[in-house]
């Protein structure tokens, strides 16, 4: 299959319509294992970073069965590759190819590999099982943009949830974050459109091919999203979305983000496996807590409780996870010397009393109540006239 | 003052009445301490630590006014004496220690001091700052009984709050647990009355004496805690409730209870003030979250962030925390082997497909699959005639 493919003319126009550089074969090899490998096979993945894109395709699916990686193979490695090519093989048809290739185009969607001015680096800490490809429509460069914020959360938002998703998405894109989430109904939809409200920058990842619109109800917010954002799938045009691929999806979400926010989840929520996917990429991880009496928010108290996730309630907050603090308040009542509060507590607003009797009262000592009310004085916070102190009346004690 | 505090009859009488005990002396001079000390003087709480509580006041208030510790002083510890002895000699009257004690006898408080079979233990770990002695209405056996759960809040709570404190109240106490806290209104008051509610166990530390109910409108609640649980105190009774006294009250919530959960507090509630004792006390602290869009949850979030405050959100969660653990439910959705996910994803309820099919779909090997299909089988998700596999009707993919 790979030699016909590398020879094929209408291939190679086709490459050159959605991907202007002069690396035609290798873009024929990574659209072509974008086809026959499912999102995250991690021997595809450590075969073509042995090998190269280009000979790993000819060794997953080439002619000779017998063929071994140069340097030979341990015993696994070899079973894995063979298992692999069991499983490639059934798909290596240069006509799919060429019809991921075609229906990019049909979409203007690009292809995006790895060395590419916007291939997203971020995902290759996804090591063997990152993405072979991304095809893309819309604005790549917002791949590798910073800072980049993935905001996710249940399908069955509430109107809650809905209102942080889009206090967080919309502060954060307008302040010059992109928002990165998958495209689904609830929080996912609601980050994009706020993103897209605040003419903000915003990435969709999706489980199918780009020119999918999955959902369905969510067709205009992704032509939207595709025109002014990023519209981005591992697998290629044509790939219908599956469980599967909604999980693998997830990954690319968490790997993406610098920092990722789930907003609200039940307490299955495919967020959640978001979410354990940025904590394992070892990215911060927010969770915006709700009523515990709200199912939709079991699953972000799972995430404070399991997974060790920051508490979020603003964006000043998620600012300061993605490393960009905008200062910070300090903690802890107001007391600076407790002792000045023993002494305005002994203190009346009408009475006036001798340094003695307050002393008795707060249980210090006379000299101590003497500096105190010289510093409270300077503050206003006491006045003095010939029968004695009192506490001026704007004060408050208890 | 203190010979003629020992050797005053009256005095002698008044302490029988309110400590069953032989150590007259003891608790003569523990009574004393807390009328001419404030809570919290860990000066004075040094000096009893070093020379008993006897003749730490003699030291303190004794006629010679040149005494000095028995070994020496350090200039420092001579300076720190010297100002607790004007903080302590204007409060030593025998009347007002004599007063103190007709007080609680008048209430039927008792006296409980270090050593007695009631004395908490867990308060020692306050150090020097462990109080000198406790006013005791109601059953002083809650004091040290197990397990003992502080839960604190809001004065002005919302409707969620006091459901969120009544639940965790009520249902820790029902299963036998202490539930401590402050007396306050709000969350406090919910977690006491809760627990009544169960004919569970439960304690209030006040500020002032355990004759002076306050807040006023709480005097039947106190005066059922008195009956049925326990009113707790470390000034004497007449001694009204300071700021300060408050503060220094928030400690012994904090260590008397082996948890402590802030239920429901406002940015700059005086709850977060307990929960600073019980983090550094090394207590477990827990926090119920809220919706960030209410004030009254702001506290409980700054505890999850800034304090690493557990994430309360039930009873069990709690119990977990005191260490009597429920039994913990497995994280992580049901996906037991992925590839079962492809092989139905691959798969219809309608048409029937041979394995090859299946496999080219989900990106399988064929003989993966037929194993796959083999179990699946088994377990009913899938059903297999002459035309081919389909998944059986009941099992959900995407």
């Amino acid at each position: 299959m790979i030699e016909s493919l590398l020879a094929d003319c209408e291939i190679a126009a086709a490459v050159r319509r959605v991907h202007p550089g002069p690396e035609i074969a290798e873009c024929v090899a990574r659209a072509a294992w974008s086809v026959i490998a499912e999102p995250g096979d991690s021997v595809a993945g450590a075969l073509i970073e042995a090998l190269g894109a280009v000979d790993a395709l000819a060794l997953a699916v080439g002619d000779s069965a017998s063929l071994v990686p140069p340097g030979g193979a341990t015993a696994d490695a070899s079973r894995a590759l063979a298992e692999g090519r069991a499983r490639w093989r059934p798909r290596a048809r240069a006509q799919a190819v060429g019809d991921a290739l075609r229906g990019a185009h049909h979409v203007r969607a690009r292809l995006v590999i790895p060395g590419d001015e916007h291939w997203p680096r971020s995902l290759d800490d996804l090591g063997p099982s990152a993405p072979f490809a991304l095809w893309v429509r819309g604005r790549a460069d917002l791949l590798h943009r910073e800072p980049r914020l993935s905001i996710v959360g249940a399908r069955a938002s509430s109107g809650y949830g809905e209102h942080m998703a889009a206090e967080l998405a919309g502060d954060l894109a307008a302040t010059g974050a992109v928002i990165v989430s998958g495209g689904a109904y609830g929080i996912d939809g609601v980050a994009h459109r706020a993103a897209l409200g605040v003419q903000g920058a915003t990435v969709a990842f999706l489980a199918g091919g780009v020119d999918r619109a999955y959902p369905v109800g969510h067709q205009e917010l992704l032509r939207q999203i595709a025109e002014e954002g990023a519209l981005v799938s591992e697998p290629p045009c044509g790939t219908a979305p599956t469980k599967w691929r909604f999980l693998a999806r997830n990954r690319l979400i968490a790997a993406l983000g610098q920092a990722t926010v789930v907003v609200e989840a039940g307490w299955r929520s495919g967020s959640l496996n978001t979410a354990g996917h940025a904590a394992t990429l070892g990215r911060p991880l927010g969770a915006v807590p709700g009523p515990v009496t709200s199912a939709s928010s079991a699953g972000c108290h799972r995430l404070l409780r399991e997974y060790d996730a920051q508490c979020v309630t603003s964006a000043p907050e998620v600012r300061e996870m993605l490393g960009t603090v905008d200062g910070h308040q300090e903690f802890g009542p107001a007391e600076s010397d407790p002792n000045r509060t023993r002494v305005l507590d002994a203190m009346s607003t009408r009475t006036r009393l001798p340094i003695d009797e307050i002393a008795r009262r707060a249980g210090l000592s006379a000299d101590r109540v003497r500096s105190l009310l010289g510093l409270l004085h300077l503050e206003g916070d006491v006045a003095l006239d010939e029968a004695g102190w009192r506490r001026a009346p704007q004060t408050r004690s208890t």
